[in-house]
């Protein structure tokens, strides 16, 4: 497969500018401001040259600047501005696709003895900018390698009385639910990055899944990971539980390649469900909707789909168009049916002041779910080609903050989005519901001014940011940090913290190659 | 409350030498071998004057002999031995007790400007000499301090409308239970050592509570921990989910003292539940009672209590006495029937050949269960005055695994027993389940030799430990680490996480006053 500098998919599938025409009445009906017309993508602007020479990686590099440019973005609004201008203002000087673990030692190994700087790169779809090849002003690095991991794409063993798997870590989503499917597993996980995204991002940034509750942060699904640092590998040793001393898993799951380079993972999996049971409820009132999710998760049940849709991103994404917020409600089991739980969850929602939808399955359940969902990246790109500024951010809140955060997030990104673009729409959904809190998630559309997005952007971005960290909430609960979130991240977690992350990076590499500017500097 | 220096209760509750020789017949029928005359608890013998003085500490330090025995040991079978004949060998110069946070820090600048090492203290009821203030040999430390948190018991804050509350860290079970009810909630954490551990010392160990399923680790159940460190202290934001950098949380959970003392954190909280089922179920073979296990929580259920005994656990503690193994089931929900859970499981046993037991209730949803599981330590004691090494030891280890891991644990330990001790029972037990694997406790009473029983215990242990990382498992799952366990979690941690840990210690603590010799050097 061939992966475009910038679009989602491979190149046959970009916009196309008649497509995009014929599109345009109904995105300024949906939208609400008018959009601009389409944009035609710039080609990509010539390189700096390259300060290293691949042949130090012995045939694994490539100085090809489609690839160079590639590996110099990921997958963020900004990201793809500067890719539809052939703008890339940070790229590798070589992109290295080690074929085993062995290799990604020795790559490491050559960097490190030179001092240039290694960016660890999955399906490089990040939108915090956590992939992007830019060195702090004072680096001492005198080149920036992007170490690829595609090449490491296998399930190497599969333990079928343990339900569990070992699983190279440049193996993408449908490449490692391909190879499960043969022995009639899966390790359904899902992030909306699911087609391009792999096992060792996930860990790295601790992602999270399409699932509301349980098993749906990656952190839970890892039973043990080896991951390569410039001093050697290590191995977790593989346990269903342990209380020995702090998780060493723990230490890398989050790491965004600081520390180390996951190459492969034991993960825990599933047998697909059996039962499916869902519907959908109307709320007149978003706050009596929060207070339903909150009761049905309080109560002990742990629905697979749980999303409460605000009344405007109802109507957007053709979920209900009455003024209502939506609860997408789903259970599934494998083993027995789940109608009881749905049934409670329901007895909830009523007393919640919910309405069942008559007639309409939870779309969790039909199984189109997830086509819709992992398609949206593609609608992404479009829009910006028709000059909306598209971005999404999530947090996570204690319930007793719930309803403040969620209406002073809202409240204040529209006041910037209407002070910086002059129009636009915020939305919020739930993503994720936990027995003390919830994680919220944003979604804003504003008219870009082209040529200035990406100042638009940044003064959005900071206003909202601001108001989640006064609200009580994560930067992010599971974009990650990288290099976008760090102001904010930094404010946020315990300085004393950071003391002992800086202290660990630095015996893990001393020379400070690994991903310089992501989480500790 | 007043703790005796070795017993579990208070020195009113210790055993009386004319019930201990009641119960003889009764031990060496149950047993299987001759139990001794009961040992007459010896006067503590003099302790070496302290090497510091109390004044340092301003009213917060005491130097008397029986608070400095009681903190020169734990709870386990060593600790009781060397209590009863009086012989501690490591105690605590001082006791320092401190009555707030900033307290904790100034006992923390004190002893770092001395170069006092400091053993944090929760309730003392280490199994694995955690709190014995035993220094390395070359250790550059010139005093011990122990750090008992017992002022530090109020629960601060309860979040009703989160189910979250902010609790000391010295608080015991039964002391945070009782402030929690006031409210309606409950943190429904059980370990064994309940009636005297502290939420602290659970969040240092990594404890595990009683439920065999579901959010049973102490990890689970933090939603922010606040640490002292000698450089200053550390909190963590509340939050329900995250996905901001490793967690800062789970570098102190399992920390054991030796990165920072915690002295507050935010827990989730519950509901009373309001619904239980339960019952037990019969197995012929141990090994289809295992995979029964194996196959309930693959189904998706979540039993409460779901505990495989063997055949000779069942008959000492009089559950069944007829050979076969035993599986305690129970469920248990805040807000809906769980008979249909039940209902399946009990499918799940009759398919892997179980039969349900009539008329016989699960003594997990009896109430009862409560009760004699935390008795259980009473109990202990006095088998130790009779002579019996009692010892307890458990592990965790993949599904793929588990059978042979039993068996080979098992027969290990069955054969160093009778080598060492001549006669003896070594029993198994399932604590906890999961979809990919399970946590087996073993249990061994055995006659003791008066005077050897510290060596006969090594040797035992030894060849358990032994047997455990050969097979694949941890070296503990939830008994922590201390000092007994070192050898073999040094064996099993990846090298480079003890690289990355001792660095973050050397930054956290850089006169390395913490609880040295625990978790790293």
């Amino acid at each position: 497969m061939t992966y475009a500098v910038w679009g989602w998919g491979d190149p046959a599938q970009q916009p196309r500018t008649h497509d995009l025409v014929a599109a345009m009445p109904w995105a300024n009906e949906l939208l609400g401001f008018t959009v601009a017309d389409p944009e035609t993508p710039s080609p990509l602007q010539p390189l700096p040259p390259p300060r290293c020479a691949a042949d130090v990686f012995a045939g694994l590099g490539s100085t090809d600047p489609v690839d160079r440019a590639r590996h110099g973005i990921g997958r963020s609004y900004r990201d793809i501005v500067r890719g539809i201008r052939g703008e890339i203002p940070h790229v590798p000087d070589v992109v290295v696709r080690p074929r085993t673990a062995a290799e990604v030692g020795e790559v490491l190994e050559r960097c490190s003895e030179r001092g240039w700087a290694v960016v660890p790169f999955g399906g490089g779809t990040s939108v915090v900018g956590g992939v992007e090849p830019m060195l702090p002003a004072d680096s001492p690095h005198p080149a920036v390698v992007s170490l690829d991991l595609c090449r490491l794409r296998r399930v190497l063993e599969v333990d079928a009385v343990s339900r569990a798997a070992l699983i190279e870590a440049g193996a993408l989503g449908p490449d490692l639910e391909a190879q499960l499917a043969a022995t009639g597993h899966t390790l359904r996980f899902y992030p909306q990055s699911f087609e391009r995204s792999t096992l060792g991002g996930w860990i790295a940034t601790r992602a999270a899944g399409h699932y509301a509750t349980g098993a749906t942060h990656i952190d839970d699904l890892v039973e043990s990971v080896t991951a390569v640092t410039p001093g050697g590998s290590w191995s977790s040793r593989r346990l269903p539980g342990s209380g020995a001393g702090p998780s060493p898993d723990r230490l890398l799951l989050g790491s965004e390649g600081a520390l180390g380079v996951v190459t492969q993972a034991w993960v825990r999996l599933q047998v697909r469900p059996a039962h499916r049971a869902g519907t959908s409820i109307a709320f007149t009132s978003w706050r009596d909707g929060a207070a339903a999710v909150r009761r049905i998760v309080q109560a002990g049940l742990r629905p697979a789909g749980c999303r409460l849709v605000d009344a405007t991103e109802a109507r957007l994404t053709s979920t209900l168009d009455d003024g209502r917020s939506v609860l997408v409600l789903s259970f599934e089991s494998p083993d027995a049916p789940c109608d009881a739980d749905l049934a409670r969850a329901l007895e909830i929602c009523a007393d919640s002041g919910g309405s069942a939808l008559p007639g309409r399955v939870g779309v969790e359940t039909s199984g189109r779910w997830r086509e819709t969902f992992v398609r949206a990246p593609y609608l992404r790109e479009s829009l910006v080609l028709l000059g909306v500024l598209t971005e999404t951010f999530e947090s996570a809140v204690t319930w007793d903050r719930f309803d403040a955060f969620v209406d002073a997030v809202r409240t204040t990104t529209l006041d910037a989005v209407r002070r910086v673009c002059g129009a636009g729409i915020v939305t919020c959904r739930t993503t994720h519901a936990y027995a003390d809190g919830a994680a919220p998630y944003f979604t804003v559309f504003a008219p870009a001014r082209r040529g200035g997005e990406l100042a638009q952007w940044a003064e959005i971005k900071a206003a909202a940011a601001e108001a989640i960290m006064a609200g009580g909430g994560t930067i992010t609960h599971h974009h990650a940090i990288g290099r976008d979130h760090r102001p904010w991240y930094d404010a946020q977690r315990p300085e004393l913290f950071a003391v002992a992350l800086r202290a660990a990076k630095k015996a893990l590499d001393p020379a400070g190659i690994l991903n310089p500017g992501v989480l500790i500097d």
